[in-house]
């Protein structure tokens, strides 16, 4: 009997099954430094305690995308060990801030399958769940992904494709617990501009550009113990279409989000992720840059010192986005973006 | 008089000399999180404080490669600074796990001295010691090295070579304090296999392969105060017989390690290393597979909840192992192989 | 309104401005570990807390020149985002030492302003101080750096250029609190020199090199969050005058301070700085080493367990220090002349 687990081809999922993903997480102040390292994050309430404890949370609390990182790890020897690509995500929902000393650990139910007319391949819809050492829910989303069959002649699953929001509903997000902006120091925070501030249909050149090395985005990707075999070895990547070793998308995700903070730089919680695409893969050497669409504005029921920001934001590679890249007439992408994100994010008034 | 520390050379040690080594180390959360950035291990007892406490242990533990490479570290300056190869390990035994917190320090005793036939350089038997802040012994193990004579005419030492136990007899394992199996967690710890289910002469292919960039091992050859100057001088090596940084060999037993996680997900602790060899040096740009082998199984007394594995673990560079590379008819290594490791493990039953 | 902050330009400074700077930073023991992996440093009293306990300390606190990276990178968005070069330090003094779990955060004044003939640029000359969560001071110091002017046509500033002390008195050198050193153990810090044993005009070739790779830089700047934008950005920096990302030159004050370990390995604490200049710019792929000369000796007043050195310490690139490469008659730094520091520090006597 192999001992090796080759991770699940299409054929393996079934509509309705649950899944306990591996390997629970202690995160600590370890992760933290390393992210800040690997990223160089500057908003100040996961950067600080004090900040943070002046704005009601008992410590500084990771930041959302290194939580969703970890979260996502841990589903990749089970759900896209075998994906030929992750198509998107939806109805991703921060539902309570991760501290350093919390043990982060996975769940997925398959909620979607259609194998695509090719025969090859097929897609299958993940909604994962990621808990802390109590229970408590940390993040809930759905990300669908285009998985090989490994018997080619393994019958189609009947299709079931999940009914997802657009949007994730401004009564759906989560305020973190404790938090009051009510004594939130701008200065401090680097960043003149509140929620009041911004315009829907503002756009935001994010302006600073991080060049990535191969060593960076493995180093981040083993951090979150994602086993994706594309990111690290260069051996097998040498055979594949681009000859090169990929980058992890949510660390292009990650980079975007520590770049925006030139202009979005308030925005202290990633309320919920809309949407999002790794619009073209990214290699080391490229360059990351960044800009910003206001799509829409909420206020949060029940909390006056604060507002939501839906938040378009648009990654590119080895362009700088003053002329803001995007799609064109024909509705596709700039051939320079790489990520295109929907999200909800929690901002001071 | 020069301030500057040469490092021993062959003349320099005498048998029975004690060596106090300097730089202790608290090590902390963030070397274990740097550590996973490193090699991506996943073996759930180091991961999650959770996990571990439901197997009795106060918090996670450092993965015992991790503990070798501190332990190791502190005694390069005073053994190995001139050293021209790392000849082999025996009797390595990993006494007490280290957490979080504890303050490792190092000490070596000269137990081997034989000068080589062509009197320009000797081999060094050392037996060195890691304890933590409490004097408890966690690690004691004997390496020898060939090391250069700084004095070509200096009087060659009587040869004295210490007897050395092939390997690590079972009664002499340490079990962790506190561990208890009986709670074990198959799917958390990602593997269904316990040591029940694995046969003597049973190899595993673990798949997976990593490659090394130049930045990812002086980090972590300096994570470790590790000092060998080959590692991390490339103007110095730029003369040398390679023309390049060589990497740190614990390197290679980190990375080895933490790919058999596939096929031996369940292995949750490296109980005594019998051997090693580093068979091949290894530059940045290489890309490491490793396979194993099962060469004994022997129940450990006293506790009926688990098992020690003996394994031997083959690593090699730019070369997949689903065909195991290994020694041929003359017992010279496939020119692919670069570490031979033969070593205990405790699993669970 | 630009949501963007582009920094400021030599003529938004205006003397006697206070500026707060923002992204207060909780330093933690995984920043103590990325340092350590990034530069290899061995001063026992940074690297176990049962070492700087045994001298009277709380525990290992963070090396001084981490400190001063955390304190310079809060700077860095307000004072030199658009700085052509960070032209000295003066006064620099170290008044409290930092220890994980602190917050640091940093505050300047513009004490002095020179507009340069070209009328292109103008020297910015900057107190800028640290605190820690309580306030305390850990850290004083003035920095000059020639900013681009960003509208070319406004008025030249008063010309004020402060003065600034040579050296720093021994008198304002700090002892940190607690500190004793009547139990200091040299075997253990790995060094026999106490400061008896160093002469006035003595010079220490620091005999290793470390090769810097683009990663490791990148990882450091921003683990200090340091903003500048020539260290990540190689699509901009295609276009500079040397085609390549420039590495922050705190990097190779931390690498020359790691570097002089060998020969220095006693001087636990950065006192002051008295002087320095980043003498030419570095690269990835360059490797680094370093010499030092003894330039004075003090007596520590109230502390007879202690005393001070003045070292100059000379950081080349690609060019080993048998042979001290220094200044030549015209004053001017041999071609390999990377860093020139000078600086007081704290040796057990």
């Amino acid at each position: 009997m192999t001992k090796t687990v080759a991770g699940n081809y299409f054929e393996d999922f079934t509509l309705g099954q649950q899944i306990v993903h591996a390997t629970p997480r202690t995160v600590t102040q370890g992760d933290v430094a390393a992210y800040i390292a690997l990223y160089g994050s500057r908003f100040a309430i996961n950067s600080a305690d004090t900040f943070a404890m002046a704005n009601g949370l008992p410590c500084a609390p990771l930041d959302d995308i290194l939580t969703f990182n970890f979260v996502f790890g841990k589903t990749v020897p089970d759900v896209s060990l075998n994906a030929v690509a992750n198509l998107g995500y939806a109805d991703v929902q921060f539902k309570a801030r991760v501290y350093p000393g919390d043990t982060i650990s996975s769940t997925s139910e398959i909620i979607g399958l259609k194998q695509n007319s090719n025969g090859k391949t097929g897609v299958v819809y993940v909604r994962s769940i990621g808990v802390n050492q109590d229970g408590v829910e940390v993040l809930n989303y759905v990300r669908w992904v285009m998985v090989n069959k490994g018997n080619i002649d393994a019958p189609a699953p009947e299709t079931v494709v999940p009914e997802l929001p657009v949007a994730v509903a401004v009564a759906d997000l989560t305020v973190p617990e404790g938090l009051d902006f009510s004594n939130y120091d701008r200065t401090l925070a680097g960043s003149v501009h509140g929620w009041a501030d911004y315009d829907i249909g503002e756009k935001i050149d994010h302006v600073d550009g991080i060049t990535i090395e191969e060593a960076e985005h493995m180093l981040a990707t083993r951090l979150y113990q994602n086993t994706a075999r594309v990111h690290f070895n260069q051996i097998l990547q040498a055979d594949s279409r681009f000859g090169r070793r990929l980058i992890y998308g949510g660390h292009i995700i990650s980079l975007a989000r520590s770049i925006s903070f030139n202009g979005l730089g308030n925005a202290c919680f990633v309320a919920a992720i809309n949407g999002g695409a790794h619009v073209a893969p990214t290699f080391g050497g490229d360059t990351i840059f960044a800009w910003s669409e206001v799509l829409d504005k909420a206020e949060v029921p029940g909390h006056d010192d604060m507002g939501a920001l839906r938040i378009r934001t648009v990654a590119t590679k080895d362009q700088p986005c003053a002329n803001f890249p995007d799609k064109g007439e024909d509705g596709r992408s700039d051939v320079s973006v790489v990520l295109d994100l929907d999200y909800w994010v929690l901002m001071p008034r």
